[in-house]
């Protein structure tokens, strides 16, 4: 039976196209399946999403992070995302015929190659993590990457491997297994970041909002507007359409309308089809239902 | 490269599950690949669909016809969905490395067969159609069952292929080539049946309503409530989401709200990711986007 690990690493560059081609064309010549890349120049980020077993995935995983702590200078580093590292965080997600275990597993490994081989302090998150005020990523990125070099030095924040130093260019990186999460973001036809952040704060758990919900307020300076960038961290809890609609409902309070919304990376089908589904009244919707060529193979 | 063909069957049988099952299990010994049934006694019909190659299809093709003309008999049948025959039409739908060509000669070739053997008129419909009238299903199959033993009297209904007489308990077959269609069904919270009806005729395109959609109102007895039963024709040019929006919006205007909705058999990925994209307002949904175990594969 063929595992299959999904990897999402996000690396800070968004912008500057030459560095992320060489990343992915590097990556391709790894032995995984590279299913999606996206960049944003307005958080100054890119979401790569690629598949494969638990060695392959190792490989892909260790090239990433090569690459982009060789190529990805933080201290240059401006943009909208919250960010530590050149490799910022690397999640692995178990998929077909492997654990959460197995995942929690290889997330230490690839932890372990990583702040060797690179000297970068590597944070063992999710899944993965030490203690539970590691569990959530924004806690361990808090400060970012200008404020590890003081955050470092308290005990509390002694990384799970490598140097207890801040890697000069390159920050530090988060490693760990975790759920599959649906990055989603709304944007909203205005220019107040306050509406935007007034909104994510109703909507994230951390403010008492849907539980299993991440949010942050954007100011996206190409656009002209603002966004509301969530993780959707259980999409059968916390599904797409409650989120986008009490989004919508919120901004209504302060005269505001969805501009339109964006996925980032992947989402699975079952996911889709329940949004469709609660919007045209279908009590059920199963992936059973759904024609694509490949079902006919 | 290998071919793949669709075929969906109606069968004039949604209530006696012995004879459903019978068809069925028969289907599944041919080598076909059975991809959804789905029976409404209120219709009192079952519409299956079979995926396979040229000749698999045909052999599936003629299997659910003999089946149905030796269980089914039209002279005891009620139910709210017309009908004319004990197999009501066979459609062949092209899917992959085939054309619409093929699909024409094989609904020919099944045509013969099925009129030779089992001695019952076939009119050929859509794109195999040999006039312009015969295009439409529901132009065949006006008056029913019943009104044909006096229509294929009429030299303009004379049937394509086998007698010129209806099968006494069988009636007659539609049998042709056409493109996907989505059976789809929207059920509202009243059992006026003219609000349907008026709904019916607001939205399909023989009576000046959008292009590429049949719509007729249906009384459902089990459910106590009517419904807007629906073809989309044409899912790219008539999306689900605008044919649910029309009919909700049609509705209020009587003080109707929809109770919910239904699909019969199969939709393609990419309709259901522009509706949904429609509702979250994402510019754009491909099948990319969309993760599901195969696509690792």
């Amino acid at each position: 039976m063929k595992e299959i690990i999904e990897c999402v690493p996000n690396i800070s560059e968004g912008r500057n196209k030459d560095v992320i081609e060489e990343v992915i064309e590097n990556l391709k010549q790894t032995n995984v399946k590279l299913l999606d890349y996206s960049s944003d120049p307005d958080h100054n980020r890119t979401v790569i999403t690629f598949a494969g077993d638990r060695d392959s995935v190792k490989k892909g995983a260790v090239q990433v992070a090569k690459d982009a702590v060789r190529m990805i200078d933080l201290r240059k580093h401006t943009g909208t995302h919250p960010r530590m590292g050149s490799v910022d965080v690397i999640p692995f997600i178990p998929i077909k015929n492997v654990t959460m275990y197995d995942c929690v597993n290889l997330s230490k490994e690839v932890a372990e190659i990583i702040s060797s081989e690179l000297n970068v302090p590597v944070f063992l998150y999710a899944e993965s993590a030490t203690r539970e005020s590691r569990r959530l990523l924004p806690e361990i990125r808090k400060g970012e990457f200008e404020g590890f070099f003081e955050k470092i030095k308290d005990p509390l924040w002694e990384p799970d491997y490598g140097p207890k130093e801040v890697h000069s260019s390159a920050g530090v990186t988060a490693v760990g297994a975790r759920e599959f999460l649906i990055a989603y973001n709304i944007n909203l036809n205005t220019k107040d970041i306050n509406v935007a952040k007034r909104i994510a704060r109703s909507i994230r758990e951390s403010s008492g909002g849907l539980r299993f919900i991440q949010a942050k307020e954007m100011m996206l300076e190409d656009k002209g507007c603002v966004q509301v960038s969530i993780n959707l961290l259980n999409y059968k809890k916390a599904p797409i359409y409650r989120v986008f609609e009490i989004v919508k409902m919120e901004a209504q309070r302060y005269g505001i309308s969805v501009l339109e919304s964006e996925l980032v990376g992947l989402m699975p089908m079952r996911a889709a089809l329940e949004s469709l589904a609660y919007y045209i009244q279908l009590p059920e919707l199963s992936e059973d239902s759904i024609v694509e060529t490949k079902i006919y193979e």
